[in-house]
């Protein structure tokens, strides 16, 4: 019997504990994909107690504290903090097997050095004792980057962002995390979006570029581009119900869009036609500029009509989409390859079942001179536990070059995430340790130490561009 | 190496061990859908012999055996029940790996005392020592029920039944198991099979309302509901090919139900209205109840066409059919939540694939003081081997809450398929026994035997109402 | 800690080294599927280096090499042999966990007696001892054939092949192996296709019979279907991107002939009426002469177009094509069933989603007699990793009946591909090792390597109707 979450925690073998303590640990977090708010670090934030550190706008708590039978007030209601959180720690030991108990214990670890279990019995513990220690510095933003060693965090940031807080950071000599905008132009691609016109409009106004055609939608978008890579965007990110492909003349790509304006009700072939013409448009443009283009998809939102219209976007009522689009991601790349046009991309979609069709497609649109390219996104959201990591790692191995793999992000708003880096790391760790216990690959510490620190770190800052010095 | 199927069968954990055997083991069963014949139980029906017991009717065991080359007269032919038996036995040692190979030991262990390895040799004892014992009283229905400490069983009852077996059970003093119709409205559902009209008429007879519209349909159906309702029924239970959602108006709905007392054809749309409208009015009625929804579909009937004129349905030419119905799910779900009338519902799709799309879908309809109220069912009919029931309750775990599921179920028409529980706990044991013993979860075992012990029993009391004393 | 890859190499527990050692590793070899040119075996081939016997035509290494940046011109360029070799063994330590790396080393081991690891550092060394190697007749074509214990091996030939090669090498006595032409009508089948009436004329050509009709085409089919039986055919083969079931009459089927003929474009929906006549007729013809029938499908081709322009087809650029055909994979089979003219079939999908969805319908379709009759083939291409076989397997296994599995073949081009055999039956031996060690199968060493035997080798022989002696 192994001990609960001890430094081996997930490292099975002595190979993965060689790995993990001796090459992974040290190395620097390079979060390239998150949606923290840039100003939380400008303005070094404090977190008042452990709700708000862990269920202020986690929608992965809230599903399980549902799922549990917790009143929606407990959640997100008007319950108090203390109470919000002490729902939280008696219906967390009955989630056994998933992530966020594993997150939650090695965050209490790693920021609280609390070995406490959350649950009933202990949550007034644990509410005391974090309390007391979120009032110190050492818990404010810059002082948790630095202690979880993060050398660069990747925003994501609307197409109409000033990105002030970015410009804040680059010239503040007191900060030295890397924190880059990225690119996210969703409101301008999702054409069928009610109050589409208005944010045409936004855009036109945030570029200063006045707006009536696509072609002109395209100089905006490009001042935007422009504006994004002098604040030092090195990515965009894409997020999409189902990857498309149309392709139409630009006449009618020009209809669609004055019908889209004008708030005429568009059809399925028409709005597919206007996406796509948009996405080429910026694989070229990201092309030139040495960006890496992210497409997430196959994600259905706000399913719950009900308690959409209570809480909005974001609370938890997201959920996986199967819709098939192989063909349309095969498609896109290879027009873009056609032109010699296509950027870095990653591809991530939200079903586990598209891991090999993904893993088979990627591996068709690759460049000498780069490692993995085109490249299968980490396991992204309701993935990113220890199984679905597992399942994507071997299916990234055996259909592709795991050492290719750039490995984690965490996608998440919190400042209390990036324990889920070493999640990865140890997993990763323990899938390679079996390897070679198991006599699959040699016994080779080099070779194997490298290959580890290339997908825990050094792999994503070559792709990324980002000098570790 | 350990031996086969001995207490510690499927335990590989000492943690599991315990789990199993003080916490599992003596828990009654909850088996809340089969297809038992309550018949049965109140004659207290007795079995013939081992084939009477184990092949008849059992198409899991069919299917093997034509797999591995039997001819049809051995099967469901006008071989004798020894050929029969000894032609099984024959083969089952070629079905490494199969479920049925592991409830056939268990089978034998459990109600013959028999730990002989089923195969050509033992035939011959095997065949003589159960015939012998059958003849006992110990081995006739009810006794079997008592000794496997069946505490509830859900039939599944078609909508014109008069459940007068579970009338009977329910007045006869020596009953000591709850057996609860399940409400089936299928064939009125399905306005696309041919006889529809014929059906309807059957409805309008038995329930004593004349049925000419969509409106009187209901009111037929509804009498039914009350009538199920009142003889104790707590579930409904739908078996569709795939999910619908298509809304339409009363006017529309009218119209389609005519042309399909009619016996016009339909199209594929007219078909999805109706039954989404009738689906709608079924999950409201149920929610008024607390009835439990069970919605089964994915499952492509009768494939073999020549086969099934020979045998009809039933016969083991039923297979998994993959069409993706996520998006109507979620918005059947939703709407129904829309008017806050969305009963408690078990969501089952034969193909595995949906795991976790079906996990992602169901945590976003939850109730407040409702442990689990829209779920994930068990894994069902060929999923319900090791490896299967595995990914089902990992991808339970990992997207959802596993502390909430209700388990397991036989999906059977056999006396002795109870074992089929034993099997499914020493799994749950197992995987959770594994995560303990791997430091993925606290060596607590007050929480984990609470855990093991809700799976096995206690939820599914709980979620249809039953009291365990 | 295991040592890499030695004698027990995937074999983890002693049952599966019994298993392996003492029944399944002196079988002799059935590579029913394989690309193999005959005329190198009639001409008794030698090979010139190691870059000639394994990156010659290798789409898989080519991937791999691609993925970690390699440029094209050391993959299928200019580069030197010796470069090109250079190049893979820098890469190849990144690919931990492919196939391709145990490949490699076993492949190393079995023909050229050399443990050594393939890394840059061991380049050259490899390229000098395998160079020397290779001069000696010992590794030319045929007594590698004899080395490696092949007993049978499947070509694929087009429908218009003369099979000069096959007649030639059953009438050199001093061939051992069996070697079969397999039926390749895919450019008749694919009428969609550019230049699909060059492709009947050379039909009508090579038959002797001209072709201006659907019958005068069948009848053209029917005269080589005849000579490729009398040539020793055992198998057809047919590869499609998805499977395709769509009645239509003759006066249909015929309008849609002369149409592909006359160069017009099809419709999706004439396009599959004439593919399903055509596979009807075959499936028919093929169960008259104890034809098998081989439906491959699922594979999306050539889809990074600008290199398919370059390099051509087969260069590494086709995936998995995720698109959904159980329900016409069902009906095919039904149809033919109803006239009881069902050859023996395998379904081989690239799309590993559909393993369990093959394994349930496959198991709807089989005859009295026959072990297995329909079955699910092999994991196929992405899918013969590790991890991918086990899955294969075990789907199979609770889904099936295992003990009726035909295994492996290796769809190779390479006389160096035979140890993906040995792979296998270690895999194998060791999924069976695993179940018996925990207790879920008797310990009976007998009943196990019966099974063993019959899926690494004798299954295979019955199936083909291969005699062993």
């Amino acid at each position: 019997m192994r001990v609960y979450m001890d430094e081996n925690f997930l490292l099975e073998t002595k190979t993965a504990e060689t790995l993990y303590h001796d090459y992974a640990a040290e190395l620097p977090i390079i979060d390239y994909h998150t949606h923290f708010n840039p100003a939380q670090i400008m303005k070094n934030a404090q977190f008042e107690n452990i709700t708000h550190a862990w269920l202020h706008g986690d929608h992965y708590k809230w599903r399980l504290m549902r799922i549990m039978g917790v009143e929606e007030r407990y959640i997100t209601g008007d319950a108090t903090d203390w109470e919000k959180f002490q729902k939280f720690a008696e219906i967390l030991p009955k989630c056994i097997g998933n992530p966020v108990h594993h997150w939650a214990h090695m965050e209490l670890q790693r920021y609280f050095d609390c070995n406490l279990v959350v649950n009933a019995e202990n949550a007034q513990e644990i509410w005391d004792a974090t309390e007391e220690m979120l009032k110190q510095d050492s818990l404010r933003a810059r002082p948790i980057l630095k202690k979880m060693n993060v050398k660069m965090i990747g925003t994501t940031d609307d197409v109409t962002s000033d990105l002030q807080w970015h410009k804040a950071l680059k010239e503040d000599k007191t900060n030295s995390v890397i924190v880059t905008p990225t690119f996210r132009p969703d409101k301008i691609v999702n054409i069928e979006i009610e109050g589409f016109a208005k944010q045409v409009e936004d855009l036109a106004k945030q570029s200063g570029k006045s707006i009536d055609s696509v072609d002109t939608l395209k100089a905006a978008l490009l001042e935007r581009i422009q504006f994004f890579d002098e604040m030092g965007c090195k990515a965009s990110d894409h997020g999409m119900e189902y990857l498309v492909f149309r392709k139409a003349d630009a006449k009618t790509v020009e209809e669609v869009f004055q019908k889209g304006l004008s708030g005429v009700t568009l059809s399925e072939e028409e709005i597919e036609i206007f996406k796509t013409d948009l996405m080429l448009f910026f694989g070229k443009e990201f092309a030139k500029r040495r960006w890496v283009m992210q497409l997430h998809y196959c994600a259905m939102r706000n399913i719950n009509q009900r308690m959409f219209r209570l809480l909005g976007p974001g609370s938890g009522y997201d959920t996986i989409n199967p819709r098939e689009c192989a063909r349309a991601l095969a498609e896109f790349l290879s027009a873009l390859e056609e032109e010699q046009a296509l950027p870095r991309t990653i591809v991530f979609s939200l079903n586990p079942n598209d891991n090999p069709i993904i893993d088979s497609i990627v591996g068709s649109f690759q460049e000498g001179g780069v490692v993995g390219k085109v490249q299968h996104g980490m396991a992204w959201w309701y993935n990113d536990a220890k199984v679905g990591i597992e399942n994507h790692l071997l299916s990234f191995a055996e259909l592709g070059a795991l050492g290719s793999f750039i490995g984690m992000l965490t996608d998440s708003v919190s400042f209390f995430s990036f324990p889920r880096h070493e999640y990865f790391r140890r997993i990763l760790c323990n899938v390679i340790g079996k390897m070679v216990e198991c006599g699959e690959y040699p016994n080779d510490i080099k070779a194997l130490g490298e290959i580890v620190q290339d997908i825990s770190c050094h792999n994503a800052a070559r792709y990324f561009g980002i000098d570790l010095l």
